[in-house]
């Protein structure tokens, strides 16, 4: 282990002893005792609205006069209604079921030994982020219902407000007997602190990176600590010949304009050629009326004149905006090949009433998350009936798609005998 | 993808593509097609005896005059029966079921989509080790089984014995009408091969390096492809002063002697000093008749002189060999404290008759496997009724403990809807 420890500052080394240390008092924790402590952090949370308020119009002022853009700045921003449902989504997670103790499968060994695998937490959780005040209260809440210790880097543009609710966090704590160590920020350590958290192997049991693809592809390319990756969706409809038209122009509007701004909204749109002089018109004309800005290959753009062309680039952005690229295609293999291209493995959906097409699309294509005749902002953890959503991993290790609580925890197994050995 | 592909060569690039659209042909396979390709494969090791034996007989030669220790000459060494034990293993993994298709949870949404999560192939599985050449053939079976393709590096010392066996297994996939890119080996590329292997995120779905601590610190440390540990195994076992002694000096007994080499093999005693006077030289002197060198702290020297004095070092030890450490503690707190500080988190096992140390034990001790009144040698896929054995895992993410065929796959979600779109 030592050889793993030179990087790490004594700064960080004593709040990542006492994480561990207080993960191990979370860990054998009873339900009753994990949902008292939530309502004491939403409660404190309702109490000092004045508080964090003050602290977060100081880091806005400062990210003002930095010139950060007016999409960060809404991120970065508390309003009390904002800290109301952070305080409901705090009181949301108390009705979740606890994923700990809950036992996945077990038997008996033919010798009479007891078996069985119980979910248990992962220990330590990591979570680097960026500008998002609210994620500090979020996953410090899915942490301490899992039975996690969680230790932030929330980024510099919210280190006074994270500073201020952590504290109240560790207050709330203490107010019903538990480790204020359960939850502690390391924004203090600055961009060194995420590089040392990175390198906290054997300190920390599992990293979250939450925010930009740049952000998390650093982690996930640095980090010694295993990651679960919550990667950026470049999401691909294809609406093969035999889709229903009506039901293609609402699901394709419905995927890009609901809320563009997510990673389960659609950006790209592939088209059968036999069906696209007739259908793309209505699909652009429906989404164009909404404000969508498209660009397209040279066959749609044939087909709809206000179309700009589309490049290798705009094929593999995720926008997160009302911008959208459509390519006419010869059938489900050019489809399947396009989106083997430029896929993150997010989320696919194909609109067809083929079964033989839909059949092949749900088993050719790698993703986490495949769909027929659905729209696909239903990548949610919300609407996959978790509760809560602690974020949608494109990693095949461990967690796959939307993760609910149960993602946060790890196993051990049992063994329970009367004296065996083995033979 | 472009920045991460710099460090691969080409040779390496053109195996790694190969790999990927081969295991776009297995991930779609019936268990019956994947079954005959198997068969092929046990078939042609079969038959080929003569070919395996005499590249083996040259790896062992080179490996002689390089001074290669026994016990790794050992490993290396094919004989006519280990070509036919093999074989059978492949046969085996044929019996076991198909983990690929299976439904793990499903359901309805409330609008009417059919909602479910079924395990999917990981896709490319990269797999390091050394100087065993029926782990090439066992990891490919399990590979093969399991849908994924592999890419195995298996260390030059076998080199010769590598390349006949996965040339036989090309041959076999190639009979039967399966892409022989399904089963590669990359040990012409050297060390370099390795290195780059861990630095093929994207072409690579997971990484499981098997062999030495060194080699798999190495590859956790410097991966940026996901990797599944199978770690050292420091495993402890801590005589409670309820124990029943008949069972502990059995228990002991068969924990470090049945088959000391293996990761779940015992390598320190924990023992309680209100029992240690009269139930420690009754241990002791059952080790020593079976070949056990032991050291132990001053206590334990001073009830069994025939120890020698064990260091900080000892006690971090996987000596997978017949010596071990034995320390007297003052109780289960002491127990805990000890274990937290050395314990490789693979397996522990505590003997007692007290349900509450029992219980504390289970919930505190953070390991793969807790056990109580149990032998660690059952730390062990076969002993788990998993038919075959990837590994033990030591780490938290994905698979923790002894992994099975399913271990060796991701899951998918398939949304089967009617025009959903959501609200």
């Amino acid at each position: 282990m030592s050889a793993l420890n030179t990087q790490l500052s004594p700064e960080l080394l004593i709040k990542l002893e006492a994480a561990q240390e207080a993960s191990r008092v979370l860990g054998t924790l009873s339900t009753a005792q994990k949902n008292k402590a939530l309502e004491a952090i939403a409660d404190a949370i309702d109490a000092n609205h004045g508080l964090i308020l003050e602290a977060n119009a100081l880091d806005m002022d400062k990210a003002e006069a930095s010139g950060m853009s007016s999409g960060m700045l809404d991120r970065l921003r508390f309003t009390p209604e904002r800290l109301s449902s952070l305080a409901q989504a705090v009181r949301d997670v108390i009705s979740l079921p606890d994923p700990v103790g809950v036992v996945v499968r077990g038997n008996d060994m033919p010798n009479g030994i007891h078996l069985s695998q119980v979910r248990v937490p992962f220990g330590v959780i990591g979570a680097i982020y960026e500008a998002r005040p609210n994620v500090t209260v979020d996953i410090a809440a899915l942490c301490l219902k899992s039975g996690n210790a969680a230790v932030l880097r929330g980024g510099t543009a919210a280190e006074g407000t994270n500073t201020v609710t952590v504290e109240l966090m560790q207050s709330a704590l203490k107010s019903v007997g538990l480790p204020q160590a359960s939850v502690q920020t390391i924004d203090e350590l600055g961009r060194e602190g995420a590089t040392q958290l990175m390198a906290a192997r054997g300190f920390v049991d599992v990293l979250i990176p939450r925010g930009s693809a740049n952000l998390i592809n650093a982690v996930v390319q640095e980090s010694k600590v295993p990651v679960i990756e919550t990667g950026a969706g470049v999401v691909h409809i294809y609406v093969e010949e035999s889709a229903d038209f009506d039901q293609a122009v609402e699901i394709v509007h419905n995927a890009k304009v609901q809320r563009p701004s997510v990673c389960n909204s659609l950006e790209t749109l592939l088209i059968d050629e036999k069906i696209a002089s007739e259908l793309l018109p209505r699909i652009v004309s429906r989404l164009e009326a909404a404000g969508v800005t498209l660009k397209g290959d040279t066959s749609a753009q044939t087909l709809c004149s206000s179309l700009g062309s589309a490049t290798d680039e705009d094929f593999a952005t995720e926008h997160m905006s009302l911008e959208m690229s459509v390519k006419v295609v010869a059938g489900l293999s050019e489809a399947l090949e396009h989106i083997r291209k430029y896929s993150t493995k997010h989320t696919e959906s194909i609109l067809t009433n083929n079964i033989t097409q839909a059949e092949r699309f749900l088993a050719e294509v790698d993703a986490a998350v495949v769909m027929v005749n659905a729209s696909t902002r239903f990548t949610d953890g919300g609407e996959f009936g978790f509760g809560a959503e602690v974020g949608i991993s494109t990693q095949k290790l461990h967690a796959r798609g939307p993760m609910g609580l149960p993602e946060l925890t790890s196993t051990k197994w049992i063994v329970r005998g009367s004296g065996q050995i083995r033979h």
